[in-house]
């Protein structure tokens, strides 16, 4: 799975095509206007042309002057203006507004389901379990086929859960871990299992990368995975390059995927073009396999038919929306999803996390100091410029970081409204909402590191071991 | 690997974008000499730059009226006309002339070398063996760095062999077996290690097929190549939709080749299209990655720098002149290559056989009474119209399919120069002819159906099973 942008890629969303048309168009009109040679001006129309051409295909509507592109991972976030709008995709995750993306919107662009109050007391009812915090706060956000997941399990059905993480650096970011804490709560409420996918694969394609430094993210990552407390009877995870290998049942339902999506398809979903290598191309089929059970014959002894709910954020969501429409074509069910919400980079809500940037995130090979350090340099405020204005309007939770990050990590309901109101009123300081994130954090990474150091190689290999899990199938 | 055209593929080669292109420009011409309205014109002329645009991208060429297409895959067969232009890919093979394809001019445009007197000559001094008479008669004619091979061998360095098969169906005919017959005796002079790719995976992606049927046509056939008499120590024979789940090597070096082959570059080589399925796109890089002996860690000890050699038809070229320019990038050795002519159709040298077409090939599964029957009725005669005429003037070997089939299937050289001569001088007759090729192929079959019947599922799984081979490395 992807978590930062590509310059590649980027270069060619929608939007940025949008903008080459648009500059080539005013270049064609400067030409003209400066009387220039008749052979530079056809030569920049033929440019044109061409790139309309792109942006056509690439987004399925004519290019029009002044409108950009409203296709499947473009989102109005709400104003009128269009340079708000709010970009998501595997690759890019962009806004212009500080309180982030706009998630209602994109829950009608995308086409999904909103979590609301009605789905979270049935997941109380069905579990016996009080509802995660992600879930009361919103953070588990949307969904599709949630319902129906619940319906086998009530009916005794079986079901599991599956996500993954694309291994692109050695160090992680708290904002990785809110899939996978979510994921081991689900996989304890429902008692079901889990496969993990580590996309070295993903990371050997769109980066600077030998195979071998791929993998050994992957084993890396896999530690920290590991210390968020997964049951390994219960759970697999399993590197691409090295899974690939030795499935008898993933291949086949890599190759059923690839038979039925054409290039055109992952163009539109992806922004793929001409010149981008075919290992990318066909890799949304490699994402998309671990949906059906048969990829991993040796838990689910076989069986073709298991239900798959995948939690993940939203910005995953285009892989399985593609898995979705070709499930039925190949006799498998739908996978069904959980989305989240995306982790915000301390300077803003503006854009995701990226572990490329140091100083955007807390990673969790942080030190108490550098945390410290971290939260009250860069954690962007909702506080007044001074004091005695502070006092007497009041911060800003919505646009806050600090509040934002307490959502995700604090989770007693109580200390969490008692926080707002107080900040909220002008009677908490900014620095004082950073010192309550700040000891929220310190523990939580520290805990975090303690557990890590407990994961050695060989617990490693036995999580990455394909074998039967504690289920019968 | 490839052995009947496709339509999908075949509408889209260089050639017919050209027609397409003059089609659309006529069209242009048509419209504005009927001063049709404007917008009407307008859209003709994008299309037409569209195309053109098409043609430039996918033949490295502009377009020239009345000149059509000379790229990589398309020869001139040495007359004047554009209509005798022979055509050469995986998936086509056409010409108008009743001797076949010209096959000095498609070296020259392949950029392959000839097989001549001195490399023949000095492959029966490195292996002190006669040259094989498809080596000693032009079968096999071109290659690609075999004086490197010979240079290895003759320092002691070890290299291995690569060739293979798509199993489109069960039945296979005599064509078939030409690179297997070959391959056979390179094994046995040179005494090196063979792996025979089954593309079961490739026959799903392009016809109308379950994976399981695909699978399933891939052990028959197997069947068929052991029956040619290969040694299960010294032979690996896999199906990739089966040895990709069990090799630790195959996958990293397809993803390898992934990333180093833009759609682009497939798009020029084999003419894939937007439309096409991802699974196509990527699959070139799946025939490229048994080039490299670490795709086989089993056999070669995890060596990665052993040289292949790869003997096959001259249509499957455009996948390994692929895999010579990816090979240096991903630090490997370039495979060699030997390249046979086609084998002729009964019909006449215009095609390749078809599997899928009954009469036009003698099949591993006739009767003699069949075999006989399909010669007299179907086998093209270069003799002449009556019996008079051809005492007279004689008959032409250089396009009589018997004559063509006897220079594959009999060995014994002063026999087939008694025949031409005979046959030339007009003494023999064309009966008398194809009496001689049912004589040679009746026993020939019935070996090779009395040789399959000893065939057990247990050997195709031993040769099946990835394993050491009898070499040390």
């Amino acid at each position: 799975m992807a978590d930062s942008p590509n310059c590649d890629l980027k270069s060619l969303s929608p939007l940025q095509l949008f903008e080459r048309v648009t500059e080539q168009g005013e270049k064609v009109r400067a030409l003209k206007a400066g009387k220039a040679p008749k052979d530079e001006i056809d030569a920049a129309v033929r440019m044109l042309l061409s790139l309309k051409l792109s942006y056509k295909t690439t987004t399925g509507q004519d290019y029009q002057a002044g409108l950009p592109p409203k296709d499947l991972v473009l989102i109005n976030n709400g104003t009128t203006k269009e340079e708000d709008e709010d970009l998501v995709d595997p690759w890019n995750v962009q806004t212009s507004n500080a309180k982030g993306v706009d998630y209602d919107k994109l829950i009608v662009r995308f086409g999904s389901s909103k979590i609301d109050t009605d789905l979270i007391n049935r997941i109380e009812r069905a579990t016996g379990q009080k509802p995660h915090h992600f879930l009361r706060r919103g953070i588990f956000f949307s969904h599709r086929d949630m319902d129906q997941v619940l319906d086998a399990y009530e009916n005794k059905k079986p079901f599991y859960l599956y996500t993954g993480r694309g291994p692109s650096s050695q160090a992680m970011h708290v904002g990785h871990l809110i899939p996978f804490m979510f994921t081991k709560w689900l996989q304890e409420v429902f008692d079901v299992p889990l496969v993990i996918q580590l996309t070295d694969d993903e990371k050997y394609l769109w980066k600077d990368m030998t195979v071998e430094k791929a993998y050994e993210y992957a084993r890396e990552n896999a530690k920290d995975i590991i210390a968020c407390g997964f049951d390994v009877n219960k759970t697999f995870i399993f590197s691409d390059l090295d899974y690939l290998g030795t499935s008898a049942g993933f291949y086949k339902n890599i190759v059923k995927v690839q038979k039925h999506v054409t290039f055109n398809q992952v163009k539109g979903i992806f922004g793929f073009t001409d010149s981008d290598c075919i290992g990318k191309i066909s890799f949304p089929a490699i994402q998309a396999a671990p949906s059906f059970s048969s990829s991993f014959p040796q838990i689910f002894n076989g069986k073709e038919n298991i239900q798959c709910l995948i939690p993940c954020a939203i910005d995953q969501d285009p892989y399985f929306r593609m898995t979705r429409d070709v499930a039925p074509r190949i006799g498998q069910p739908k996978p069904a999803l959980l989305h989240s919400v995306f982790f915000p980079a301390l300077q803003g809500a503006q854009t995701k996390m990226s572990a490329s940037d140091p100083n955007s995130s807390i990673f969790l090979t942080d030190t108490p100091k550098q945390i410290k350090t971290k939260i009250n340099k860069h954690a962007f405020s909702g506080g007044r410029d001074t004091i005695e204005e502070h006092r007497k309007y009041g911060g800003n939770c919505e646009v806050d970081v600090s509040f934002m990050y307490l959502t995700f990590f604090l989770e007693d309901d109580d200390r969490l409204e008692q926080l707002k109101q107080a900040y909220t009123s002008g009677e908490l300081l900014t620095g004082e909402l950073k010192k309550v994130l700040i000891e929220t954090m310190q523990p939580l990474v520290a805990a975090h590191q303690e557990r890590r150091k407990q994961v050695t190689d060989e617990i490693v290999k036995q999580f990455m071991t394909p074998r039967k899990l504690a289920f019968e199938f």
